[in-house]
């Protein structure tokens, strides 16, 4: 079973809901390249048309996603069918706070479709074969299902990530991220219809970088922790055995698992560079609301909480890095995949 | 838009979750008339059920209908198709602690079907059109989608309900209750295929109690509202003011709506008589956890908490009552229905 890792819940000041904007500002740049892709490649006749956000979040991002999706569906067929009924599932871990979501869902009345929540991991079976026309999922896929499981073993000495370990520390990553899609894609090609779409936006890293500057999204919450271990507060052992389970994956890492897969058509890979105007502040925060879950899990909350107060201290070094190196590390990869043949 | 009255949340001494019990009694008592009615009247060829729970709270009684209907199903079609999947409908309020229900839903390992919910009220569309096999629905349906509107002048003087009421109070309440149902029937008869079944248990008033004892259930929570009157700690007018949105239909209420309706032909009629071991102090506290939010939403948590502390004052009396009047006045009216035709 995959772990979990869900955004922050609630409301408050460090809640994902609150602190999304980046991912909002990826979904508004995605918005026209859906339209597009659904538009250009949706080929199916139906009175129902139902569509999956998988990785959902508490919203409320995911809720502009759909309607872009239903918007789309409508575009497409408005000439040839009046009738059409939109089934809108919105997909997170268990433990994602579906209260939260239902609430925003429920006070946005231009709501076109009929909504449904699917909890559970997108890393197995979700839904009854042949039953979705469209599976759309924006900044989830580079979470994985585990920490890698070949860093048991090794110790990932001083980092919490892949970026800048040792080269059989990102191998490990890129092992469980091949054995983690081709599970979801295996997944998906016995849930989707025949022509049905999957439309993914993710985080990536181009494959020459991995061994160069990396990510560095991480690094400042590194650099806090490391000053903790120097300091005797927290234990080096405890660092060392802390990994994030993302995975950024560059375009030929994709077309890799997909054509190993051998379910689905590629119909449309992109890479863009994304200007995302944030301040050193809010990046920090939005961190947190993203990642406090899975720091608290393993450091409990006394030192997560330090960790990220001593993070806000190295306020202007961000500042910097946020208007020189981070745009050239950051990509959004686009991908259209259409589901080719039946599973018997 | 209906109004949300949901059973208490969260894990505690309160919820609904650990305070059911009379609920699930009721579930088990019509297990074997569930699973009957589906293998005798469900007849449709499909690969996937879709079933719905209409008014499934937080568990986990739902749980168990739901894993009786899939397995009625199976047992039904084994023998002509072995690869039938099921997709299970949780539906309740947008309120409805949904967080609780997943995570019970999810450590049981022995879960047949795919689990998704719908959040909303069933007094109103929340499936596409013609996508519902079997929908469900136990003790859910006897909640109004409000306060009758006829009660807004009418003061409903000393009374929290329409039993010992004037027979202008009760009008209201059949009133609402015929609205209600025709807004459920009707939504139904667009969501439901061709052949698709209605399984409800509720409770039941006969008709000719109206007038004579009524259902008592919550004599004893209004007179503890009356004492706290009469000791000027509430304002009569509240209490005046203040009507629970619960309608026990009889046998002829049901089929009067169904017959008007139109779209169902009533497959199976029944009432049946619940034996319910239940002691006092548990009796209260079962009210508590299902009505609490209601009581609160009017009163304020600090008289409802009094209201409940100064019912279990009462033990001995809804002791005394248990034990003779509770199952005289106590019925159960089981009814199946099945779609009969499509609306254009």
């Amino acid at each position: 079973m995959a772990e979990s890792f869900p955004m922050n819940g609630g409301n408050g000041v460090y809640s994902y809901t609150k602190n999304s904007l980046l991912q909002r500002n990826v979904a508004d740049n995605a918005k026209l390249m859906v339209r597009e892709a659904i538009i250009e490649n949706l080929d199916i006749q139906t009175k129902t048309f139902v569509i999956v956000d998988m990785g959902c979040s508490v919203g409320p991002n995911t809720f502009f996603a759909m309607q872009n999706v239903v918007q789309a569906i409508k575009h497409k067929y408005h000439s040839t069918c009046s009738q059409i009924e939109f089934h809108v599932f919105f997909n997170d871990h268990v433990t994602n706070d579906f209260n939260v979501l239902f609430e925003s869902l429920f006070s946005d009345h231009q709501k076109t479709y009929f909504a449904a929540a699917i909890p559970g991991s997108f890393y197995g079976r979700l839904f009854p074969s042949r039953s979705i026309h469209v599976a759309y999922s924006c900044y989830a896929l580079q979470w994985l299902s585990r920490v890698p499981k070949g860093l048991i073993d090794k110790k990932n000495k001083g980092r919490i990530h892949y970026d800048g370990a040792s080269i059989d520390v990102w191998n490990a990553y890129v092992d469980q991220f091949e054995k983690d899609m081709e599970v979801f894609l295996s997944a998906r090609a016995n849930e989707m219809v025949h022509g049905g779409l999957i439309v993914l936006v993710l985080p990536s890293i181009p494959s020459e970088q991995h061994s160069k500057i990396g990510y560095r999204i991480f690094t400042f919450v590194e650099s806090s922790l490391i000053d903790m271990v120097n300091e005797g507060i927290v234990e080096e052992s405890l660092v060392d055995s802390f990994n994030l389970p993302l995975y950024f994956p560059s375009d030929e890492d994709m077309t890799k698992v997909v054509e190993k897969n051998g379910c689905f058509s590629i119909e449309k890979l992109e890479i863009t560079c994304l200007q995302c105007n944030i301040d050193a502040k809010s990046f920090i925060i939005h961190i947190r609301a993203g990642f406090e879950g899975i720091f608290t899990k393993h450091f409990g909350s006394k030192i997560t909480y330090e960790i990220f107060e001593r993070t806000l201290g190295k306020i202007e070094e961000i500042e910097a890095w946020l208007e020189t190196e981070y745009y050239k590390t950051t990509r959004q990869l686009f991908m259209v995949l259409k589901c080719k043949k039946l599973i018997l």
